[in-house]
C-alpha cells in the first residue's frame, strides 16, 4: 500500500510559500456528534454508530473538496502500518490506544486526514505545503459544512464547539506551523522567541521531541476560546512572518560573519550523509538539517531542498521496518538501512552532470 | 622549483613491495673526512673545505648511481624551502640550525639524499619504496665507495667507522622502515610489538611524533657496532616482515569480524576528507590513514592508494605556506588550504567514471 512505502506527502513538498523555512502548515477543527458521548466515554455501540455515521458522509467530503477519499480501519492495520501513519503525522498516538471503530479518512493526495474516535469524534486535520493557514482553513470549513448538512454537531451558543477536552472549546481550531530554524539555533536566538510564545497565546517546540533536533519547530495556538477562527490564524501567521524574518537575518549574519566555517560544517555534514554505513536518527536529523540550510543559502549544490522533507518520513524508523517487513529489526540494523536510504535519496537528488 | 613544490617523492609511491603496508625504506650511512675535525668542533673554514672537497665528487657519485644530482645550498634556500625539505624527510631539522656550508645533494628522482655537515661530514640517505632494504643498502655502499676512492674516510680496524656520535660507531648504518599499521592500531596489539622492538635492537616509533597520528610509523635499527651491515639489514627485514603478517592478520580480523562498522569508519572519513573546508593535520592523519585502509581491502574504491602517500606531503603546513608563498598564514588559512588541496588530489585520484 503506498500509503505505508512512499514518504511523499503532497503537504510536505518544497513549493509552498517561505518554503526555505517553513516546511508545512496545518489546520485542524474537533467537532462532535450532538447526543452521543464523547469517544472516551462511549461504548462499543456507540463508537461503532459514530463510526457507521462519519463513513456514510465520505461522498459528501469529497465533493465538498473535489478529493478522493479512503477510510483506514485502525485495529485492521499492522502494528508497522499503525506507526508509519504517526510518523507522517496523520494521526496522533492516542487514536492507536484502542483501536477498535477508530478510523483515518484520508485523501489520496494525503492533504486531508480526518480522524474517528480520537479525544473527539471527528479531527479534521488539512495540511498544505509552506506557509499557507488559508487553504487548509478553508477546507477544513468546506468539510464542516458538508458534515453539518447531515448531522447535528455539539454546539453551545456561549461556547462555541463543545469538545472533550476543555482546551479545544469554542474554535476547536489548532492551527500550527512547521518551522526549520537552523540559523537561530546556531546563533543561540531560539530561546527568546520560546519564551515570548506564551504571552501571543501560542506554543512553539521542538517537533522531534529532543533538544533541537534538527532545527525543526512546531508552533500553535493555545487558545481557541474567545476569538474567531480567521483571528486565530492571522495571529499565528504573523508571529510565524516574525520568526520567519528572524532567521532570514540569521542566516545573514552567519554568512556574513563566517561564511568558510558555516561551509565547512555544511559540506562536512553533507559528506558524512552521503557516506556513511550506520547513522542514528538524532544524527542524520543533525546532517540534514545542516545540509538544507547549506542548500538555502547557495553553499551546497550537489543536492536539492527536498532532501530534509523526503528524510523526515524516510528515515523514520517504522517506516524503514515496514519497508523491510521486519517489526524486529535491531537498532543497528535500522541505522544501516536509514544510511542505505539516504545514499539513494541522495543518488536520486544529485543534479544532473551529464552535461557538465 | 619543482622541488619544493611537488608532493611526489619516486620512493614513496604504492609500487613497492608489500606497499599496502608498507610505505619507504630507508638506509643511510654516517662518514666523515680522515683528518678533518667532525662539523660541531670544525671551524668555518673546515666545513667550507669539507663542503667544496665533497662537491667535486658529485660527477663521481652520478657515474656511480647512473643519477642525476643537484646540490642546495641550505643558507641559500628560503625558511619555507627549509621546512618542506623537513617535511619530505630529504633533510634533518639539525641541518638547519647552522646552515652555512651546509648541503643538500639531491638526485633528480630524490631517491638519494646526502647531507654534508650535519652531525657527520656526510649522511648518505638511499630510499625506496615498499619493503626494499636492500636497493638503497648497495646504493649508499655504491656512493660510499665512489667516495672512498678519492678521499680518506675515518674508519679505525677496530672500531669501524668513526662518527660524531657514538650511536653511529662502526658500520654508520641506520635502516628504518616506514608502515602504515592502522589494523594493529584498532585492535590494540601494537604496544605489544613496541614492547619487544628494544630486545631484538630494534625501535619503532609514531612517524609524526604523536600517539598514532596518521598509524604510521617508523621502525629503525639501534645498533650499528658488533654487526655487519648486512646483518643489520636482515634483522630488520625479518622483525618488519613479522609486523606485516600481523597487521594483515589484524585487518582480515577487522573485516570478518565487524565489516559494516569498519565500512562505515572508512566511507565517514572519506566523506569528511571529501567535503570538509578546515581539516587540520592530526585530523587528515586521521582521516586518510582509514581511507588507506579502506582501499587496500577493497571497501573503497572511489580513491586510490597513493592519496595517503601523497598527502603525507602535499597536506603539511610548510608545504602549504611554500606552495601558497607566504610564510605568515594562519593555522586557520594553512586548514583552509589542506582541505582545498585534498579536495584536489581526490578529485585527480577519482576513478574514471566517463565509461561507468
Amino acid at each position: 500500500m503506498p500509503k505505508f512505502t512512499t514518504p511523499q506527502l503532497s503537504w510536505l513538498t518544497t513549493l509552498g510559500k517561505e518554503a526555505d523555512i517553513v516546511l508545512a502548515s496545518r489546520v485542524r477543527l474537533a467537532r462532535n456528534l450532538k447526543n452521543l458521548p464523547f469517544p472516551n466515554r462511549a461504548n462499543i455501540n456507540d463508537l461503532a454508530q459514530i463510526k457507521e455515521l462519519i463513513i456514510r458522509l465520505i461522498p459528501a467530503i469529497e465533493s465538498a473538496t473535489g478529493l478522493k477519499f479512503d477510510y483506514l480501519e485502525i485495529d485492521k492495520l499492522t502494528h508497522l502500518e499503525q506507526q508509519v501513519l504517526v510518523e507522517k503525522h496523520l494521526i496522533s498516538k492516542k487514536l492507536l490506544t484502542n483501536p477498535e471503530n477508530r478510523l483515518l479518512i484520508l485523501s489520496n493526495d494525503a492533504s486531508v486526514a480526518i480522524m474517528v474516535n480520537e479525544d473527539d469524534h471527528l479531527r479534521i486535520q488539512c495540511m498544505a505545503s509552506g506557509l499557507d493557514l488559508n487553504t487548509p482553513l478553508a477546507k477544513t470549513f468546506a468539510i464542516d459544512d458538508a458534515i453539518e448538512a447531515y448531522l447535528n454537531i455539539a454546539f453551545d451558543e456561549k461556547m462555541g464547539y463543545l469538545t472533550a477536552c476543555p482546551t479545544n472549546l469554542g474554535t476547536g481550531l489548532r492551527a500550527s506551523v512547521l518551522l526549520h530554524l537552523p540559523a537561530l539555533v546556531m546563533t543561540q536566538q531560539l530561546s527568546k522567541i520560546v519564551n515570548i510564545s506564551p504571552q501571543l497565546g501560542l506554543a512553539i517546540r521542538n517537533f522531534f521531541g529532543e533538544d533541537n533536533a534538527g532545527n525543526i519547530f512546531q508552533i500553535d495556538n493555545q487558545l481557541t476560546l474567545g476569538f474567531k477562527e480567521q483571528e486565530l490564524i492571522d495571529n499565528l501567521n504573523s508571529t510565524v512572518t516574525e520568526i520567519i524574518s528572524h532567521e532570514r537575518e540569521a542566516r545573514k549574519a552567519l554568512l556574513n560573519y563566517s561564511p568558510d566555517k558555516l561551509a565547512n560544517r555544511v559540506w562536512r555534514s553533507f559528506g558524512i550523509l552521503k557516506y556513511a554505513r550506520f547513522i542514528s536518527e538524532n544524527e542524520m536529523l543533525d546532517l540534514v538539517s545542516k545540509v538544507r540550510l547549506g542548500v538555502d543559502l547557495d553553499i551546497i549544490d550537489e543536492t536539492k531542498p527536498e532532501l530534509l522533507n523526503i528524510l523526515l518520513i524516510a528515515s523514520q524508523k517504522n517506516y524503514i521496518q515496514n519497508l523491510q517487513q521486519n517489526e524486529n529489526m535491531t537498532p543497528q540494523e535500522i541505522d544501516k538501512q536509514r544510511a542505505h536510504i539516504i545514499r539513494k535519496i541522495l543518488q536520486e537528488l544529485a543534479p544532473d552532470i551529464s552535461m557538465s
